[in-house]
């Protein structure tokens, strides 16, 4: 059941847990073997929501194929406008709506998005039953409550494009039983109590620091999630210490004059920017559909040469991050 | 072979051909079973094009599935605004100009189409490589060339919906042999000439009316294909003597008030329709997700009552019409 816990009732997972799963890894237009651009991050463990990055034409179709719930989606960050990255959001809304979503969406993406969805509602006579707000990006922290941070980053693809950077903030050490028994403090409500707040008065008058008696912080997770871009060795800060960065590789080693000339990146790009960044997993996505069958496999090597923990994504690839 | 003509070269086809393929049969939003609305109707032999009737999302997706040619679509006819028959226009039109489409596209649709479309092309930075023209349709012939018209007629749906006829126009019928040998004339180049003209001149000086050495002119076909509408008994006159008649059929018959407050139709309210109407076929599309599996065949059970010659449409069904 290791390999599983996402099957397991959230109580029996001893960890956090977020997912990533892939809803299309194609570059442009779609094709049998990948959908345009769609991205999920699942944090129904950590905020009971999920994130969506980027939502291509037909994006909803491939949620078809998953147990994800439109309703269950509270933000979508969109990277650029190109089609093959917005096309889906009109139908995406709109079935949310349909299948009983009523919670609010807020959607997160570069100037123009708003005119494009209120245009594609308005005249397709949508009326929504959820409230919904698009939040133009801008470089820096566009988002953060008090378990999560989203930075955005500006990154080059001829039109205005984004990096976005989800940094869980770090938790609190668990309690150390040891440490409590040491003070002569019996288990019982009285650690919830204590745990809760920075200082505990015990019912004998003694005073209590949670610091003395919790392990150390808990390293709050962190993923990149970059838009279509050029190989911009300037994002080593941006993507430093990711859990797990995705990258576009629109493009093969051999092919990097098409990519420099369409904006692109190729796979020895991202790779070089994850070894240097100190990122712990890369995933490749945004897959030109000229590399099929084993040219595909070519191109997770050319990458592991430069960067050993490498993944090409396909649609509906998962991906766990337990650390 | 009787069953596939579509598959032999064109010249060992002995009789005009029209094809239909659906490739979206469902209602609102899409399902495992069934995409949102678009069906084809594919006129390579008439005219070396193919036209599209709505374009909802994945329209595109489908396409993949098919042996359709983006870049053979040259008319796309959009019976109403609602997304299920819009949201894939921006996603086929960018494709069709990525895939080597270079030859113009006519779109005819409601008042607000062309908003749609060119918003979306625009905030996605997307240029076409061939021109296209919305033209914003109203009650009466909205295309007509030297092989077709096409009617529009306003339905009842809430919004502004439109029912297309396509009329294929009577073609001259074949050269009789016999009478041209009862005249003396020899076979020869100088048939095609006579085909060809109303007058021909032959070299001895006689002359022959075309009209007296041809068959009886050859019938062109109609089809009527219908956006969402609610049952409308008024329609007769504009579906009337239809080879094929393409009618949505949301909900059963016991759903018939269900049908009245949404502005949909019933199985038997098409069929009703249909037999009135006095055309050759009816096939039903725009099925509610809430029928399936054995509920289909009871769904064309209840039409069959009343018009026969009825089937109930699935993704990529395809339908000849070869009368």
């Amino acid at each position: 059941m290791m390999n599983y816990p996402h099957l397991l009732p959230i109580k029996e997972v001893g960890y956090n847990r977020m997912r990533l799963e892939f809803l299309g890894t194609g570059a442009g237009v779609p094709s049998k073997e990948r959908n345009v651009s769609s991205l999920l991050l699942d944090l129904n463990q950590e905020k009971g929501e999920t994130w969506l990055f980027d939502c291509g034409e037909a994006t909803q179709h491939q949620i078809l194929k998953t147990t994800i719930k439109p309703r269950k989606v509270a933000k979508i960050f969109i990277t650029h406008l190109h089609g093959d990255h917005i096309y889906g959001l009109p139908g995406f809304l709109s079935s949310r709506s349909f299948q009983d979503g009523t919670s609010p969406v807020m959607i997160y993406g570069p100037k123009g998005l708003e005119s494009f969805i209120k245009t594609s509602l308005a005249i397709s006579g949508t009326h929504l039953r959820y409230p919904f707000d698009v939040i133009e990006v801008n470089e820096g922290i566009i988002f953060e409550d008090d378990t999560m941070t989203v930075y955005a980053q500006p990154l080059e693809h001829g039109i205005p494009s984004f990096g976005y950077r989800v940094e869980e903030k770090d938790k609190q050490g668990e309690l150390l039983p040891e440490k409590l028994r040491a003070l002569g403090i019996p288990p019982g409500p009285i650690y919830k109590q204590i745990k809760e707040n920075e200082t505990t008065i015990l019912p004998d008058g003694e005073v209590v620091q949670r610091k003395d008696v919790v392990g150390d912080d808990k390293r709050g997770h962190v993923i990149s999630i970059l838009g279509d871009t050029r190989y911009l060795p300037n994002l080593q800060a941006f993507v430093k210490d990711s859990d797990v960065l995705i990258h576009e590789a629109t493009f093969a080693d051999e092919d990097a004059t098409l990519a420099y000339d369409y904006f692109h990146s190729t796979t020895t790009q991202a790779a070089t920017l994850a070894s240097e960044a100190n990122v712990n997993k890369l995933i490749l996505t945004h897959i030109s559909s000229r590399y099929t069958g084993e040219r595909i496999e070519q191109l997770r090597l050319e990458a592991a040469t430069i960067f050993p923990n490498v993944t090409i994504a396909h649609d509906l690839y998962q991906h766990e991050i337990t650390k």
